[in-house]
C-alpha cells in the first residue's frame, strides 16, 4: 500500500479551501484518505470547540465526495492550540494500492485502529492502557511494521467532561476536574503505546503509576485529548522495506523544551535535507519540576494561562525555528510521552518525487 | 569608570535573596549600582503590578544600604511577562571609578539619563520623541561613546492609564485604550533613540508616523512601558576603548521571531563563546502582517491572550534555545524597534575574569 | 401572522437535542422558523468559533427538515459568551398564518430583513448606518408595526478580521484591530436602528460620532458582531393589535450594569408575572468612564480578560437574579445601545396558553 | 473595647491615599488598628502578587506611624480578584478602650488570633482543621462573644506553591497543583471554624471529608488563600451586649449565587436601613454540580478563565445590585463555607452616629 502525505493551511476551523483545491486538481483522491491530523486554533483545553467544528466540517464535505459505504473510517485527530507562531493546518494521510510498476523500498508505511468507547471511570486507568495497547498492536500489524521501526503513534483520546460525571458516585473517576482528566487520558493512552512497543513492562504497571511515575514513557507516543469522542483513534507511522511511498519518517526525543538538537536529529534520521521536510510532529509540556535547565519557570503557577498553552508556544517556536517554518504540529500535554518536560519529535520528509 | 554586570534569579517580585547574597558577600557594592533591569512574572500589560512591586521592594531594601543622599538615582526598568520558559530575574549594572592599575581596553561602558515627566497627552507624540532623543544624547555623552558603538538602549516609559484620561477632553490623547497606549509610548521612545543615533531623520518625522510607519526604526532600542512612572528612564550600553570593564556587548537585529541566526550573530559579535554570555536582551512582537515566513499566525485575533504575551513566549523560547539558558531578558512590543515582526537582540559576555 | 417563541438549552454549540425534541413532538414546525437567537459558550470576541459552529450545525440539520427552496432565509444571531451563570441556549422565533378562528389581540409581532454585504472599509461608517436603517424600516413594515411599538431590534453584524485588511491601504479602515472593529460594527448598526426609529437625527450624524458620541443611542437596539457573516441580519420585535400570538413583549433601559429596577420594569411592561417570562434580552458593557455608581471598576485596565466578557458576567448575573433563571440572553458591547454603561433590556412573556 | 470600621477606596494595590487622609484627619488612629481586609485587583489565584504588594505597602506605611513595639500584630487579609464591578478597597477594623462615659449596648465586637505556620503537607488536612479551630476559639474568647452571636469569621490561609513541593516526596501533599491547593487550604480552614462553632462534629470528621463532603460547612466562615503567608490569620466578628461600637453586624447564607434574598436578609438582620450599610462580605463559588437553578453553567469547563474569577464576578454583581454599591467584599472559593454553590454573606451597618 502506498502512503501519501499532504499539508494544507486552514484560515479557520471550517476552512476547506486547501483540501478542496487538492481534490479538484486530482492531486488528492478523497477515497484514499485514512487519517487527518489537524492543528486548530482553539485553546486546546476543555472548552475547545474548534476541534469538533473542524471535524464536523471535514466529515460533511467528505461525505459528499466519498462512496456511501466507505470500507474504513477515517481517523481524525484534531489537536487544539496554535499558540505563538504555530499555524493552523491539516496533515492528510492517504493509502492506496501499490502502483503497478512500483518497486518496494525503505519508506513510510502506516496503520490505523480504533478502540471501543471508554466509560468515564475507565479514563486514565489500566483498562484504558490495555485497550489502547491492543489497538496499537493491531495498527502495527496492519502496517506490516517491525516494532523497532515504529516512529510515531498518534492517538486521539477522550476526556471526562463535567457533564458526564454528574449522577455518578464521585470516587469512581480519576478526577472530577475536566482539564485534569485530559492529562489522565493522554497518560494512559501513551502507556498503552509503551506497552505495545515493549518500552514499559505491563506486569509491573499499576493504576498508581499513571500520571505519577514519570520514569515510564514511550519515545514515540503522541496523545491528544478532546471532548468530541469517547474512544481512542490511533495512527501508527513507521518505515518498512515494503513501502512504495515517496516519504520517509524519522524521530528523536526532546529531553526538554529547548532541545533543538533533538529536532535536528529527527530530521537527520530521515536522511533528507531540511527543505524536504513536509511536517514535524512534537509534544510539549511545561517541565513538571518547575524548572528548566536549572532555571525556574512560571508556567505551573500561572492562573491566567494554562501551562499546556504556554508549553505549545515554546516548543512550537523551538521546532519552527529549526525548520524555519511555523506550520508544524505541536500538541500539548506530554504525560508518559518522552521524559518529564520533554517529548517525542518526528519528521516526515519527501525522499523522492512522485 | 568600570562597569559591572550581575544576573540574579528571583523567586517572586519581592525576592531579593540573590541581591542580598551578592551584597553580603561583598561581590556587589550597592553604592555602585546605576541600573537594574528586571523580568517580572506579571502579564506585562496594563494591570501588571509585579513591576511596581519589584521596584518598591528594591528601593526599600537599597534605601537601608545606601548613603542618605545618593549622587545619582538608579534606573529601574522592570519588564513584565515571563511567558513560556522565561525565568524571572534581575540584571544589575554597576559603575565605579577605574581601579588604580587598570589598563583601558575595548569593552563595555554605559550611560544613564531621565526625561521630565510627560503629560498623558504627550505620550506617543513628537514631544515625547524629542524629550527622549535629548536624554539619549546625554546618556551617550556621559558614557563617552561613539554613536556607532552604541549596542543597546533600554528605556522604561509611561502609559496612559484610564484613570488619567478622566476629566480631560478625549481628543487630546493618542488613544483612550490603556493597553494600546503602551504601544504608542514604546514607539515614540524608540523613535527618540533612532533620532539620537541618526537612524531616522527628525525633519521628516510626523506624529502620524508614530506606530504607523514601520519602515522607521532603531536597531538598538528596547522600550518597555509601565504604569509605575510618568517619565522615561534611559540606559545606554556600548563598547569603548576607554573601558576597564570585564564585559563586552554585541548586537544584531532579528528580522522575524524565529531568526535564531541573529541571536547567534549578536553573541559572535562579542567575540566570546556562548558559555561566557551573561545575558541576552531581545524585543518581541507578533508580526503585524498576521503572517510569519509566509504562514498565518493567530496571535492578533486571539481575544483570550494578548499578542504581546505570546510574542514574548515565542522569542523567549528562540533566544533561550540558542543560549540554552531560559534566564534571558525578552520584552514585548517592538514598535519602531527593529523591522516589523522583528527586533534588536543584544548579548553581554564576560571577556576576562575579574 | 402568528408568532411563536421557544427557548431550548444546548449542551454544546452543536447540540440540537432540544430542537430535535420539539420538532419530533410536533410542537415546533421547522418550516415556520424565521429567526434563531443563541447564546453560545465561546469568548464572544474575535476568535470565537462557537457561533459559526452552532450556525453550521443548525443549518445542516434544518436543511434536511425544510423544503428544498425555502420561501425566506432564517435569521441566525449567535451571540458568543456565557460568562458567569449565563446558560447556553437558543431562542427560536416562528411565524405562521393566523389560525382560522384566531381573534386578533394586542401581542407580539415580528419582522426580519437583511442588508447587503458590507466592505471591510464600510464597517463602522455612515454607509453601514444607512444600510442598516433602511433594512430596519423594511422589517418594521413587514411586521406591520408602529414605530413606538417596537420593543427590541436584534442585529447580527460583521467584523473586520485581520485577514481581510491585508493588502489594503490601512487608512481605509476604521481600525486595524479586529477586536476593536466589533465595537465599530455594533455601534454603526445600533445607530442605524436609532435613525430608523427617529431616536437620532440623521442629518446631524457624522462618521466621527460613531463610537465617540455616547449621547446618541437607541433604547431598543441590540447588536452583536461576529466573524461568520459580512452583512447585517435584522430581527424586529414589537406589539401590535393585529397579533394572534400567545406572547407579548416589553422593554426598558438599564441606566447602569446594576440597574435591576429596569429589569423588573421590562417584565412589568408585559403585564405578566415573572414566572410567565420566556426570556430576557439585555445588552452589557463595562462603563466607559471607568466607574460605576461612583466606584472605580477594573474592567477596562484588565489585560487578562476582555471587558466585554466581564460585562456579560455582571449584567447576566443581575438579570438572572431578577428572573431567578440564568438562561437569559445577555450580549456584550453596548455602543449606542442605551446610555454609556447601560443598555436596553426586553422581556417576552407568555400571555395566554396556546 | 470599642470597635470601629472604615472603608476606603484604593486606586492600586499600593495606594494608601485614603488611609493617609483618615489618619491625617485624626479620624483613624493607626495604633488602634487590629485588622485590615482588602479586595485587591489581581487574579485572586496563585500568581496574584497584588495581595503581597498591598500588604507590603501597608506595613511599610504603618511602621512609620506606629510605636516601635506594637502590643499586637495586625491581621491582614487581602483577597485578590475584583472581577466585574467589584471595586478595590480596604476595610479597616479598629479596637480601642471604651470611652469613659460609654454605655454598653448590643453591637459589634471582634477578636483576632493567629495559628502557627503550617507545613505544606499539613495544608488541607485535619492538622490544619484542628489548628484553626483552636485559634478561632481563642479569638471568640478574646471578643467575649457567645458562639451563637458570631456572624463572620474571616481567615487568611496559605497555599502550596509549586516551589515548596520540590524535593519532597509527592505523596505527602494533598495536591501538587498550587491552584487546587488553595481550595484545600480554604476548605480545611472553614471546617476549623465549623468545629469551633459546633456546626460540624469533630469526632466523625476525616481527612477524606475535606473538599469532598460538601454537606459539612460553616454558615459564617470566609476563608481566602494566598501565597504570602504560611500560617492562618483569623478575625472573628459578632454582636455582644457589652459593645460600645457604633456598628452592628448581621448575616445570612446564600443558597446559590443568585440568592439576593439572602443578601437582603443579612442587611435586615442588622436592623438598619440599606444606606447605613458600611460593607457586605460574601463568599462565591461556581456551583460544583455544573448547574444553577436547574440550568447548566459553563464555569467549570472554562479553560480560559478560572471559575473562581467568574464566581466572584457573579456574586459581586448580585450583592452589589442589592446594595447599589459595587465596593463590597466578595471572595472566591467557598469550600465548606455555606452549602455547595452558595456561601455566607454578612453586613456591617452603622447603628448610631459617633
Amino acid at each position: 500500500m502506498k502512503v501519501g502525505v499532504f499539508k494544507v493551511a486552514q484560515n479557520s476551523p471550517d476552512d476547506l479551501s486547501g483540501v478542496q483545491a487538492l481534490i479538484q486538481a486530482q492531486t488528492l483522491d478523497p477515497r484514499t484518505l485514512v487519517a487527518i491530523l489537524g492543528k486548530t486554533e482553539g485553546n486546546g483545553c476543555v472548552n475547545d470547540f474548534t476541534r469538533g467544528f473542524a471535524v464536523q466540517t471535514l466529515k460533511a464535505y467528505l461525505r459528499s465526495h466519498l462512496p456511501p459505504a466507505p470500507t474504513h473510517p477515517i481517523v481524525y485527530v484534531m489537536s487544539g492550540g496554535t499558540e505563538g507562531v504555530l499555524s493552523p493546518h491539516l496533515t492528510l494521510f492517504t493509502r492506496e494500492p501499490d502502483p503497478v510498476a512500483a518497486v518496494p523500498h525503505w519508506g513510510l508505511v502506516l496503520g490505523i485502529s480504533h478502540t471501543r468507547d471508554f466509560l468515564p471511570e475507565e479514563i486514565g486507568t489500566l483498562a484504558m492502557v490495555d485497550g489502547v495497547a491492543e489497538a496499537v498492536r493491531q495498527a502495527i500489524a496492519q502496517a506490516q511494521l517491525q516494532t523497532q521501526d515504529v516512529h510515531f503513534v498518534q492517538i486521539k483520546c477522550p476526556l471526562i467532561a463535567s457533564a458526564r460525571t454528574q449522577g455518578s458516585a464521585s470516587q469512581q473517576f480519576r478526577t472530577q476536574d475536566s482539564y485534569k482528566s485530559m492529562a489522565y487520558s493522554r497518560g494512559a493512552s501513551a502507556l498503552g503505546v509503551a506497552i505495545a512497543l515493549g518500552e514499559v513492562d505491563r506486569a509491573s504497571l499499576t493504576n498508581a503509576d499513571i500520571c505519577q511515575n514519570d520514569g515510564l514513557y514511550s519515545c514515540v507516543a503522541s496523545t491528544s485529548a478532546g471532548i468530541e469522542l469517547q474512544n481512542c483513534e490511533i495512527l501508527v507511522l513507521g518505515n518498512a522495506p515494503t513501502s512504495t511511498s515517496d516519504y520517509v519518517i524519522g524521530h528523536s526525543v526532546m529531553r526538554h523544551a529547548l532541545d533543538q538538537e533533538a529536532v535536528q536529529s529527527a530530521i537527520a534520521q530521515t536522511g533528507q535535507e531540511r527543505d524536504r521536510v513536509v511536517n514535524l510532529f512534537a509534544k510539549a509540556e511545561a517541565d513538571p519540576s518547575g524548572t528548566l535547565l536549572g532555571r525556574r519557570h512560571t508556567m505551573l503557577d500561572d492562573s491566567d494561562i494554562n501551562h499546556t498553552r504556554m508549553a505549545r508556544a515554546v516548543v512550537g517556536a523551538v521546532v519552527a525555528s529549526v525548520l524555519q517554518d511555523p506550520m508544524v504540529y505541536v500538541s500539548g500535554g506530554a504525560e508518559h510521552q518522552g521524559p518529564a518536560g520533554g517529548g517525542p519529535v518526528a519528521a516526515i520528509a519527501r525522499q523522492r518525487d512522485a
